[in-house]
């Protein structure tokens, strides 16, 4: 998941010394080192690259904060119409610098091992700028779209290009694979979220495909499996094509969502992350010996349900890694 | 949605003058008036009793106070196993207001409106129990249930227990059909849904069915679609011959249940409560239409898809009420 190594004593060693969490996230120095951290730890497949959704808020000029035990707060006094796709500038040295520290990682890393690099999805970007903070029921956010529906579509335009050249610009540096985190999609009703998940990700992912027809593309519609089951199922306007890679949140049934899934596409997930912070790693074995299970006869790649917890215990992942490595089905009786 | 009538101005000038908030629910005369409010001013269907899900933790010896803005507060210092079910006692004044409070309430209630009745299920109820408050990641809840299973079992069966208990003695009092809340149903994975959602919904809906096979149950298991869905599907021990409607929440797609739902369950829900706080009628109007096209075929209860929102305007709801009794298909092209 994209909280990457924060988890990691040396991450928050490191973190210490550090200035704030953006100035972190745009020097290519700490973006590499960060980045790579797990990998020195653990035998992974994978790096996400070390960085922040809100990103693309700070370019957009919403003034991001990230404050300790509170999460993210913006602080902005203008409206959406007053931000256009031609004003939005993408030689910005901050955004050119995650760019950079995405080459410089990618160089680093082992050429077995993917890069990952990610977006947050339009939807959840615009909770984040109408909420400006995060929120338990996105009542402002909701609210805003009902009332003032074309602003809030402006938004979600200007979010949708955002994250198109975002996108981009990640696989120019050298991404190998690229992630859409809806972190937010489980809020919407059906109508809604035709309108802010489905539409803007159709649209992401369909430049992604006719630009980098080779690049994997990771969609991670958080929590909402009536709503995107069903619009795979109905292989709305040819949804299938325009993602290589569910990621699955923890609260979804993997077998259930294989009934409706073809076969060749990738399921992630999706081990509920608080297990990690057991003291009896056997919770943890059952639920990865089920996941693995569920995911045997099919493409898969082991990751959490979501986001990893502070509590999390390095010996648990590393006892996790292990027994994904070495599961042979045969050794288990199911 | 059990929030009855919380929202209306007659409520929050009764609140006004009353003592705490349990207090209230302990005073059959408020009890009743209270649900009767709504119906005073809407031509509602049915009456929900003003009650909450945590009076069975005030039963139990947990100090409950409702804190304003706060929400529910627990207060308690002792092992869930010093709660034994034979030192519960259901002739507590308390607790037997409310039956007092359900029996006046029928009495006064048009004999053509239905009286529901309701438990929050054991999951939420541990939920609470053990956050002591209100939680956004269910965090200590879930270590607790890996790392102290029979403790955690034994609160879930005290709870189960408990739930059987006031339903019963609800129908008894005189309501006409019963909820079961799961609020928090939407946390889990696969294997602890199964273990704390549908486990303890079967032992306390087959009770139910036994002692009063007449009486409706309306199961509510929060946006939890991928598990429950494939439950159903399966049928699962017999699941579908334990509730007769399905409580929808509004991030339910229900054009995708309808296609594992049997056509004689009735489905329930699930307006995006939010929507009924917008300025303008036609977001509600439109939000409203689709589901009753969507339940055009098969017994249904419009309803809310969560709980009213403080911010509801009163003339939408009075709209809502007017469009839903005017519904008719053969005026409005789809």
């Amino acid at each position: 998941m994209r909280q990457a190594g924060r988890y990691l004593p040396e991450y928050r060693e490191l973190r210490k010394i550090l200035g704030t969490f953006l100035e972190t996230c745009y020097n290519e120095d700490l973006v590499s080192e960060i980045t790579l951290q797990p990998l020195r730890r653990f035998d992974l497949d994978a790096a996400i690259i070390f960085s922040d959704i809100l990103v693309l808020h700070d370019l957009l000029g919403f003034d991001v904060q990230f404050i300790e035990n509170e999460g993210p707060v913006l602080k902005y006094d203008f409206d959406f119409f007053s931000i256009k796709k031609d004003s939005i500038d993408f030689s910005d040295k901050n955004i050119q610098s995650i760019y950079s520290g995405i080459k410089k990682t990618r160089g680093m890393l082992d050429k077995e091992k993917a890069l990952i690099g990610f977006v947050g999805a339009p939807w959840t970007l615009a909770c984040y700028a109408i909420e400006k903070r995060s929120s338990k029921d996105f009542k402002k956010t909701k609210i805003f779209s009902y009332q003032k529906e074309s602003e809030f579509q402006h938004i979600i335009d200007i979010f949708v290009y955002a994250c198109k050249e975002h996108l981009c610009n990640q696989i120019e540096a050298g991404v190998d694979a690229i992630q859409i985190f809806d972190s937010w999609a489980n809020v919407l009703d059906e109508e809604d979220y035709y309108r802010w998940v489905f539409l803007p990700f159709l649209e992401i992912s369909n430049e992604i495909r006719v630009k980098y027809p080779t690049i994997p593309i990771i969609w991670f519609p958080r929590a909402s499996f009536s709503h995107y089951g069903q619009l795979i199922q109905k292989n709305e306007r040819g949804l299938l094509k325009n993602f290589d890679c569910l990621s699955v949140d923890y609260s979804t049934s993997l077998s259930f969502l294989k009934s409706v899934l073809p076969k060749n596409i990738v399921l992630q997930g999706n081990l509920e992350p608080i297990s990690l912070a057991c003291d009896d790693f056997h919770v943890i074995e059952r639920k990865a010996l089920k996941i693995l299970y569920e995911l045997k006869d099919r493409p898969r790649i082991f990751n959490l349900g979501h986001g990893m917890i502070p509590e999390a215990k390095i010996e648990n992942i590393r006892k996790l890694i292990d027994l994904i490595r070495d599961f042979d089905l045969k050794n288990y009786d199911f």
